[in-house]
């Protein structure tokens, strides 16, 4: 596909790629979760940022927003994400998506995975807004 | 069905009916829950109130009681819906259950869930009964 | 605790307690699971039987039909348990639960779980009922 | 909200509202899962149609398209939601999601839930493409 | 790290590089898994290919038996994952795992899964099995 | 099978073949979980340990090296279950998986799981490693 064309690309290029993107869309958070694992499985941060972001993230085929969109539902009902959720609901925010798009979001997940599961993401989003001076989130 | 004639309610009538069993079972806890949502998502706050009690929970066809039992197994087997299972474990307690039956229950999940959320799930149940005085659980 | 006494029990004691509760509860199916695992996995036929049932579903402290409730709820919330869903479905009417208190007990699992988990279960439900004449269920 | 005023409503008069949504997104796949509730547990269907397409659906807070993106990665993540992921992989072409987006939703939810319930999804999408003439999807 | 050194790669090298390995492992299954994707998401089968076998499954520090034994675990914990189960234990067979052995890791899983995805788990391995006439697995 | 001879057995000898066998697996952590189930559900701490260890950990089809990779990839996949992560990755050195080969586990796990829940996991190993002195791990 055109958005990973053949050409030769060391380790180290696709790291490159995919680092960019990465800061771009998480900030500094993304950043954290990278150097943290440094110590400890390196080749995990690598990959997250090399293939993550570097091959799947950055194809063209559905924008940054979107692809935030399907994060916070996926990470909403797989559970015990709420790691990942501060991250990317900071990153729902940095490409776009409005506090009362996020809480919506959040909202229609009850439906389709139930009201706990809804509140522990929608806790996260409480935490992370609060940290941004979002708060109250205005009524729809 | 008989449970929710067809009458015309309007929105606060629903919240207003849900608001009483809410109260009724969950106790403070259930209050405390729906005013953390006030600045986040109202909106989330509401249809737990005016649906999941309002609606679903305060329909006759099976006990509070039953409802509480069911609710311990689904918690347990999601998984990381350990402040939900602090909710429901006071709620088990306000509708009649024993310390003997929840961690029964608990231990049941242990053969369809493993023992993992099992032991998740009796921590929970541990830090909830310290806090009400119900330490030591009797042996069956 | 009462419910296992201390007394030397060899591995054939336990498997035969566990069978007569395992063939009182699942009838034919739960017997059914076990002969299809004889010649691929024996040892997990054997604790199915001898501790599943024999050890833990044997206990007192909660009743045979609270037991079904919270393995509905815990099956529902599973996902992609439907075989264990048709066994605990008919054991559930087995031990005296109505359908409809089995398909309230799944509306009920919609608003923990979410509307796809509920409805898998309650189709499963559907083709239990209707192998056994139950069709339709009488409205609450 | 707005988007649910304080009008007094009947239960028919949220059935109603729901249905006509239900309709225009999911076309005969929704009405058909409605159906089939009708002998064993209707007040499901009622729930489905009332609340979730009638109460939450309907909130324009977030466009149709963008709750199926977000339906697509809660169904992929939960896992077991195969049928579910029919009738919403439906319904995301008909709000206008197309198959190159739906694919390309379904990789970038390999990243975040692993190649197997990616898969799984995959090969749901390639069944709904191949009964509308869909296949092959374009490359990116 | 020396199991991806860093020179250029074409997109090409990097799946030839996959494909290489997943056909030694997964022997046809895999390859079929792949051709099915051709018309749908050619670029998850690529990604499987070249990320998951050639980036991670390649890498020396873990042996492929031990990769198989990982992901009989993961795959029977993630529940609704049958068709995945089917390819991994033919795989775990490839590698040097015996029947004995990949059943003997299900009933290790029945202690913290819980006993229905075991059993999920154990009837695919039967029936993997009984289409390589290893009916029946020999007692321990 | 040989691994759980026919010869009578009682409650404690149960108890005391399984704890033997906890103890030098999972060390001090393992005990302190039985002790804390103790004041609220000692029949759940027995079964871990006469069942769980006892009668499946025990059996020797497959070496406690195998069973701890198996366990890594089981609880990575269900998500929530750092606790016990925390107990599995000290039982996983302890019977002589390097931190090498445990990171590269979870590093194998987001390939089948996705990257959260790898990311959970490897952050609970990066604890256990600090509090054992086992950081930086060493590249591959």
């Amino acid at each position: 596909m055109s958005s990973t064309p053949d050409t030769a690309e060391t380790r180290q290029d696709r790291y490159d790629r995919g680092i960019e993107l990465l800061t771009r869309i998480d900030g500094e958070a993304g950043q954290r979760v990278v150097d943290s694992l440094a110590d400890v499985s390196p080749e995990l941060g690598h990959q997250i940022v090399a293939w993550g972001f570097g091959e799947i993230y950055r194809r063209p085929e559905i924008s940054p927003r979107d692809r935030q969109l399907v994060t916070l539902g996926m990470l909403t009902a797989l559970g015990g994400c709420e790691p990942q959720l501060d991250v990317h609901i900071n990153a729902a925010l940095n490409v776009g998506l409005t506090p009362g798009e996020i809480v919506e979001t959040l909202l229609h997940a009850a439906a389709y995975c139930g009201f706990p599961k809804a509140l522990n993401a929608t806790f996260v989003a409480k935490k992370v807004f609060a940290g941004r001076g979002l708060l109250p989130v205005a009524a729809g």
